[in-house]
């Protein structure tokens, strides 16, 4: 079969006598290779060797790309690009078969690129033989080729491709990576909308571990292409607000030698000789950086949890987006700017990322996402007497259980019209022993959570600066107070009030986009169960 | 002694009897430790018990801050903006005792916030009084205070501050956090510049390890505040380089099932029943992210290596800065790109962050970053060359040794005036499996390093995308085929041909600003011996 013409003997360089001797083998191999896959790709009736093709030399397996060879006379055009490009004469395409389709002395293939769509064309004529069509049509779907082709218009929108009104008229097609022929998930199954009113039969599903399991295609889809780009801004537009408000970013140690904020849910890490722990959270770090003069700090990083929840937004280890700011005389300072940051990374969501959020929406219907500005502030209090206006009973001090926080969110949207607010003054007795209390209420405690369509996305309080009543409420929780002497000590020379929060970025993203399930906003999710690929 | 006015009764809520009672015991408390420290500042003598204090409420340590009211009307002017306050009346300011020295009816407080110091004078007069004067003299270096105060010009430069046209003329001070009087360390001592030539009675060092075992004192220093200030930098520049040049940022899982680059080096972690590893680098899973076309990205976060080396530039967690590619036909797309990437994160250090390499080198003396545009990029055999004109034996497929690459670090600087390069062409025989070997001369591979100042900063290659060819590269390393299954498997599906590097960010700070330690561009260092702070 035909391969593209390479320079395959060394480029001018002195090789030795060993080298080249290997250079030559491997060369002959991936010849044989190339060769073998192609005439099986051309099908089992020997046509291929039986008929002289006019089209030799413009289709067939490229080699191995090695750097042999810089090919720097090819521009690659995109595909959102092409129509710039009608009636201008040829250029080039690299992307994938995403469907291909012959036919007779026609072959219709759809090229994909991330998530657009084109649709390619080849008829036999002068330069397209009959057996590059057969070869084209036989491509294995999600195989990568480089194609040389003409943009043309087309009479009737394409209503398959996300290009509707460009289709390429190919003149040259190269493999240059061979999908299997058999996939353990189509991404057209993987892509369909999740429409509770589709006739069942037409509604071919993946499920949730035939997708992570095969994490490579299953990210392809346009809603996955999307839900990461849209993760990747969720990131940028937290850290880029609070530089602009004059934080620092810091970088706090994931490997630390005492279980800091209890014993309980943490992993243990063999330390050479010794054993640390993975850290639960940045908490201690970010408190020593304000202690240390940073005043305004952020991070970002892994977070673990060595908790066996196997819900629909627990992982075991996930990206938290923390954050901690020294004040002068109220942590209110601090929940504000933490609000104005979840109004502002809402803002750019909406505005940077309409077409991410749309192409998410056609897959999985939901709702726009809706916020107040400024935010909503209630008072855990107020929480309570909305739950028990409703008809359930809570107690005071009692912390919200999953499906009243998510009643109360229901509760929340509808008396204000929004998917994110601010609950302040949460009970001293559930909080941290790091926490403030309250002054004004011994019951209550300078802490809030943050919430979004009606589930926790953020925890945050006043940390107690004080060393001396540090131990006491450490004490009062049980805490072995020679196991943060560190942490203690930091406050010993001089420390700001302050107050921060941390934030679970996969559940901000699963939130906002109303997903339901976090293993949707985590690219390689781990879970108690999972810890594969 | 004297405390600031408060609403110590609850402002306005409703409080419970059993939270009032509790309420009440807090304050009385808080009154009680408040005085007896207080009496301790003033000294032994008690003369402020004796003498009538005409600056009573003007001074004294204030409760722990709790959040109890907002005091909005108090506008509080940073160290640097003081300048322009100058003969417009009193302003509030926050910051750490500097120094305090008080003599006879004067005292002198320098007051620091961050990197800035302006000196604060008090001398006895119609509001000030001799009691109050002595207070100020005694609050212990480091701790944290509010004063009120009116700036004022000075006839000459104080040489001592940072701010040396201006003065604060003190009408109120009120200590907002006391540190202990006894510190591990003074921060005069710890930012003391590094001269040799200095005397050596007068040249007091901290070290090393009192330092790191007292982070949060010794980050205060002018130096350390720049330090990680420029460390945030370095990433802020990576990750807005990489994003307009289309990359995607993305977030790869520390916490792996098998230790996939080689069994060495890695912490194993207790995983629910099972167990697991750290991952030593996101290598496999930016290359998923490549084969599941999110085409170019970049990943920041903590990285493992369980390697026993106590050296200067060795930590057994750092923070990664990585990066993927897709290309078209040659590698050197990526090596260009990353290139390119450097000469843009040290164009946007030298002019967004001169005052901070002002600091440093106000410390730690250091010639300015060299680079050139484009960067300077030399075959690893041409290195080979270079050393063994200076004299070195080195083998063609031999590693460059520690010493060796700071030799040829100072060759090339010699000949090329640049502390910046990138070595091309690596001996394959040295590089992991992946490593797509060099299709024209096969002792080496398409693999590179950069350095900065003669040390690595980064490792990278090209990768190898076929699988079939991945197993036998892995085979001949020896790997067990079975225990990467995963990651071969992504590769079976089409991926693009792709390369990357990944970057150890503390090096970075630590070469482009001079320093020897790596330690002291980690804010919480970790190595085989230290898991603490």
């Amino acid at each position: 079969m035909v391969e593209e013409k390479e320079n395959v003997s060394a480029n001018g360089e002195q090789v030795s006598k060993k080298g080249a001797k290997k250079a030559a083998k491997a060369a002959k191999k991936a010849e044989q290779k190339a060769e073998s896959a192609a005439a099986a790709s051309a099908g089992n009736d020997g046509e291929a060797g039986d008929v002289a093709d006019h089209a030799q030399g413009r289709y067939g397996l490229s080699e191995m790309i090695q750097s042999k060879d810089k090919r720097s006379e090819r521009i690659f055009v995109t595909v959102p690009e092409l129509v710039n490009h009608v009636d201008k004469g040829l250029v080039w395409v690299r992307g994938r078969v995403h469907t291909s389709r012959a036919k007779g002395k026609q072959c219709f293939l759809i090229l994909r690129q991330q998530s657009s769509t084109i649709q390619c064309i080849l008829a036999v004529n002068d330069i397209i033989s009959k057996q590059m069509v057969k070869f084209t049509g036989n491509i294995p779907k999600e195989s990568i080729i480089d194609i040389q082709a003409k943009p043309v218009s087309v009479p009737n929108k394409i209503e398959s491709c996300t290009e509707q009104t460009v289709e390429l008229c190919v003149e040259q097609v190269f493999v240059i990576s061979q999908a299997k022929p058999q996939l353990p998930l189509q991404i057209e199954d993987a892509s369909r909308p999740e429409n509770p009113d589709d006739a069942e039969g037409l509604n071919i599903r993946v499920n949730q571990d035939t997708r992570l399991d095969n994490r490579v295609l299953d990210l392809r889809t346009p809603a996955n292409q999307a839900i990461f780009r849209l993760e990747a801004g969720v990131c940028r537009l937290f850290r880029d607000i609070l530089t602009e408000k004059g934080f620092t970013e810091i970088h706090t140690p994931k490997i630390i030698s005492a279980a800091s904020e209890g014993g309980a849910n943490v992993f243990t890490v063999s330390y050479f000789k010794d054993s640390a722990y993975l850290a639960q959270s940045p908490q201690l770090y970010k408190q020593m950086a304000i202690a240390a003069d940073f005043d305004k700090v952020f991070t970002v990083g892994a977070v673990f949890r060595a908790e066996d929840s196997n819900t629909h937004r627990h992982l075991t280890e996930f990206v938290g987006l923390d954050l901690e700011m020294a004040f002068k005389y109220h942590y209110h300072e601090v929940l504000h700017t933490i609000g104005n940051t979840f109004t502002a990374i809402f803002k750019g969501l909406r505005d940077q990322y309409s077409r991410e959020i749309e192409a998410v929406g056609q897959q999985y219907k939901v709702e726009p996402f809706k916020f107040l500005e400024p935010p909503l502030i209630l008072q855990f209090a107020e929480g309570v007497a909305m739950l028990r206006g409703a008809g359930v009973e809570t107690g005071d001090e009692e912390d919200l259980s999953t499906p009243n926080e998510k009643l109360l969110g229901r509760l929340v949207k509808a008396k204000y019209d929004t998917d994110f607010y601010i609950l302040d003054k949460f009970p001293l007795a559930i909080r941290p022993f790091y926490t403030m209390p309250d002054p004004n209420n011994p019951i209550y405690s300078n802490s809030y959570d943050m919430f979004m369509r009606g589930e926790e996305i953020l925890s945050g309080a006043q940390r107690i600066h004080d060393p001396e009543y540090l131990i006491e409420r450490a004490k009062h929780h049980g805490i072995d107070t020679t196991k943060i002497a560190a942490y203690i000590e930091s406050f010993r020379y001089g420390c700001p009030p302050h107050a921060g929060g941390g934030i679970g970025m996969e559940r901000v993203v699963m939130l906002y986009l109303g997903l339901d399930n976090i293993r949707k906003t985590s690219m390689f999710p781990r879970d108690p169960k999972r810890l594969t690929p």
